[in-house]
């Protein structure tokens, strides 16, 4: 029992601090998305994409979560926006207290849409709310179309589902309808998109859908 | 500071568990595997194949680690070895407790190997032992070359590393020089094997390699 009772608390300590930041995320009207995958489903080439067709119009910044390594800061640098990377060293998710320290560094009189792209893990992140306004879960196919009944918790909490790598389909055993189904089970009012990376397709719809969420926010915050 | 004391004490609690469950394992000369990963990346049908080459010259089980349903027992099942599922229910990695209680609905002594198929997770699994011989850590191409230094521990504790999904290679970007590269630097004596499930392509060599640990175990036992 004290192992669940801890457990607890830390969920707790992380709400405290989640909801400060939440509060400052929203005073400033910034949309934030917290982005979740295994390991190599392809968040950050979709935000790659994403940033290339948005950054334009819109103010981004990014906030990466790795365990080790700066690789994807480093791609998302590229792109020109500002980035953050958070080193969990160790760690299988972002908590509040990263994010409040990734803040800091940003200048956010400056951001429409801050992207968390979280550590690579199906299963832990979707237990941390982490300030957003959206969770996004990216699936790519050649995972296989049993993992929302597999991992649930991630695919319930999610407000939309990205099925990436549509060009490896073919190649795969992947069932849509049954995972279409299976989504749905579990989160009726999800929204779904398909994507692929390599063909730049379907990226366009989420850029469309981004943006009017982005949007609306503004409109609540003013 | 008061949660890193609770950690220690959930991986010391974990190890005196544990090394419980290794002695009745090397007692009865058991050759246990470890096996993870990301979600989706083959290993329920890496095992498959494995079985089927050698179910009829060693006594193989499995233990099946899923946060929920029973999809991968199901499919071992019908292979016709013995399985045991442990449903986490939401935890991100097996552990010695439920290592346990699973060992107790095998029949040991008819035991040469017992793969342990651990929860689709790169991070955590590592970082609890559950009696086993060896690690064994499978990446699929598609998951990128990445992964080896943004997940160390998994690539550090494993004894074998399993790069999967080969006939897909060619659609990606997957550098295996580069893979190859960090693999080593972060574990110098590391097994390495590629497969491809759909082209039955390196399992043979694998199984040829685990039959050599397996006689190894028993003779050490006797």
């Amino acid at each position: 029992m004290s192992e669940i009772k801890v457990v607890t608390n830390i969920l707790q300590t992380n709400d405290a601090i989640t909801a400060k930041n939440k509060d400052l995320l929203n005073d400033k009207g910034i949309y934030v998305v917290n982005l979740m995958s295994s390991p190599g489903s392809g968040k950050t080439s979709l935000l790659e994409l994403i940033i290339a067709k948005l950054k334009n119009d819109i103010n981004i910044a990014v906030i990466e979560g790795d365990i080790y390594t700066t690789k994807d800061a480093q791609r998302i640098e590229a792109q020109g926006v500002p980035v953050v990377q958070i080193n969990t060293g160790g760690a299988c998710h972002l908590d509040g207290e990263m994010i409040k320290g990734a803040l800091s560094s940003l200048n956010l009189d400056k951001i429409d849409l801050l992207v968390i792209e979280n550590v690579g893990n199906l299963v832990c992140p979707a237990e941390f709310e982490i300030g957003e306004d959206i969770k996004i879960c990216v699936l790519s196919t050649t995972e296989g179309n049993d993992k929302p009944l597999k991992y649930p918790l991630m695919f319930e909490k999610s407000g939309a589902v990205i099925l990436n790598k549509l060009d490896l389909i073919d190649y795969t055993n992947f069932d849509k309808e049954e995972f279409y189904r299976d989504i749905k089970s579990l989160n009726a009012n999800v929204d779904t998109f398909e994507t692929s990376c390599v063909k730049d397709q379907g990226i366009d719809e989420i850029c469309l859908w981004l943006v009017s969420k982005i949007e609306n926010k503004k409109i609540k915050a003013k």
